[in-house]
């Protein structure tokens, strides 16, 4: 069994390695929460776009690490960081799970009566139709992060809006929460992966965990039954695929590389995975090994 | 072989029941381009959200018929449209692919030196980089619709703004193409799939059209290979698959819905498929028969 996550982040920490996380977002999002739960208090290193982040992972260094949402239980696959994943050749070492939750916040004294429009990132705003439907006075205003709008209405202190972000925003920005458990379908969870640089990978992988999960991306042949091949092959080892995607192939219309989360008996058969799958398919790329995370408590 | 679309699209017109075609986004759209492709001129009902074209179809029934991309051959699955037709119901009865081509538009008489502003949606800025490193003054804006921008240039006669869209947008607001060719990547693809109500697929299928392509949706039980063997029976009826899509069910977080495309022997492999599949699958739905498309010249 895992250690819980209090332990495992302080174990993290003790490695002195691991200073600055990018992440996408601002503090007080999903992302900054994510990476407590992996690795307790860091110095964040946030960016506005996902491309950024691995960017300051890979290129400028200016990131020892970073922490990405990789699918959301609602919304489905984060499509584009597969393939920034892929492009940028950085490795998973751990993964997470985390329960989303939105909560209306606002500059502390203002009352849910003073104000007209609500400003969250549009995802967010989808997910509390309820909210908005039995408040049809609110306007949802799309923005373009959540802990965003909560720290926008604070710096230029708002008071005829509020926000919708995680709980946790308004502990960040010194906002007052109004109205918590907004979201309409609470079995809402997004998995994170904590991404190294390729080299970085062994030293910086939780130092007690097990590897029972293999990420990885391959290319399959252009002929009928190929994707069967592959998966005989998974199968064979033992494998559990716990996820498949399809991303099409830039220049080459309609062809695919499929990416694949798989639980597997130990760290050994990753190994005897990646060798069968290279007889079989164009091109494999492991996307790394690690501990599988629990899925939590609601 | 299939008959050209000129044909196609007078036999398909011979139908009295098809006069209303549904797609989301304005006329001069590429959607209304996918339109013509399969059906020559008709007229359409646009609507802004992709729900509304479904709603339109199944539920008020203003419209006979929809037109709604599926998956582009750069950017992938159009996500929830996967989603949107199984939650509605309706049937995939013709396919068709679209090259996508990107140009340069604005009010006639307005130069390219007048403009310091474009304005499309966000995909189509994102498809143009190329184009803006060269040209640094002009600044991308961001616009629910491609067809749209050019609407909304001519309707405001805006002088100082051009808009990204099809070539055939100019065609129908009268706008005056600067620059064609401005995606950075020719191979540049949408499909698209021609939609009815389930009662009248049989009768909207293009009379000739031979079925050799077969939509399914199905839901896994949750144990190990079960995708394995749910590939296995395809691939013993002789079919191919083209693509799969795994989507999130909502209530049942890391569960999918995988979403194929396969091509089919015959009609007749159609009904053994979905009977085999039915055996080890907790639900499977069949989203339509209908005959391949030809990606079209470059």
């Amino acid at each position: 069994m895992r250690e819980n996550n209090v332990d495992f982040a302080r174990r993290m920490q003790e490695k002195s390695e691991l200073k600055k996380i990018a992440i996408q977002g601002e503090p007080g999002s999903n992302s900054h929460l994510a990476t407590r739960q992996l690795l307790g208090e860091v110095e964040l290193v946030p960016c506005a776009l996902s491309v950024e982040v691995l960017e300051k992972l890979t290129r400028s260094k200016e990131a020892d690490a970073a922490v990405l949402p990789v699918e959301n239980s609602l919304h489905g696959a984060v499509a584009d960081h597969s393939d920034l994943l892929l492009r940028y050749g950085v490795q998973i070492v751990a993964e997470c799970s985390l329960r989303i939750r939105h909560a209306l916040m606002a500059v502390p004294g203002v009352t849910q009566e003073q104000v007209n429009r609500v400003l969250s990132h549009p995802v967010a705003l989808s997910q509390c139709r309820k909210f908005f439907m039995e408040h049809p006075a609110l306007e949802a205003v799309p923005f373009y992060d959540t802990a965003g709008a909560v720290k926008h209405l604070m710096a230029n202190h708002v008071t005829d809006a509020a926000a919708i972000a995680a709980p946790f925003a308004a502990d960040v920005y010194g906002a007052e929460i109004l109205r918590s458990g907004l979201e309409d379908d609470p079995k809402n969870f997004t998995r994170f992966f904590m991404l190294t640089r390729k080299e970085d990978a062994e030293a910086l992988r939780p130092a007690g965990s097990v590897v029972n999960k293999l990420s990885l991306a391959f290319d399959l042949p252009h002929r009928p039954g190929s994707l069967l091949e592959a998966l005989k092959e998974l199968v064979a080892a033992g494998a559990d695929l716990t996820r498949i995607d399809s991303r099409p192939v830039p220049g080459r219309p309609w062809e695919y590389t499929f990416f694949v989360d798989l639980r597997i008996p130990s760290a050994e058969a990753a190994d005897t995975i990646v060798a069968g799958l290279r007889q079989s398919c164009r091109e494999v790329v492991e996307l790394g090994r690690y501990e599988a995370a629990v899925l939590p408590e609601e």
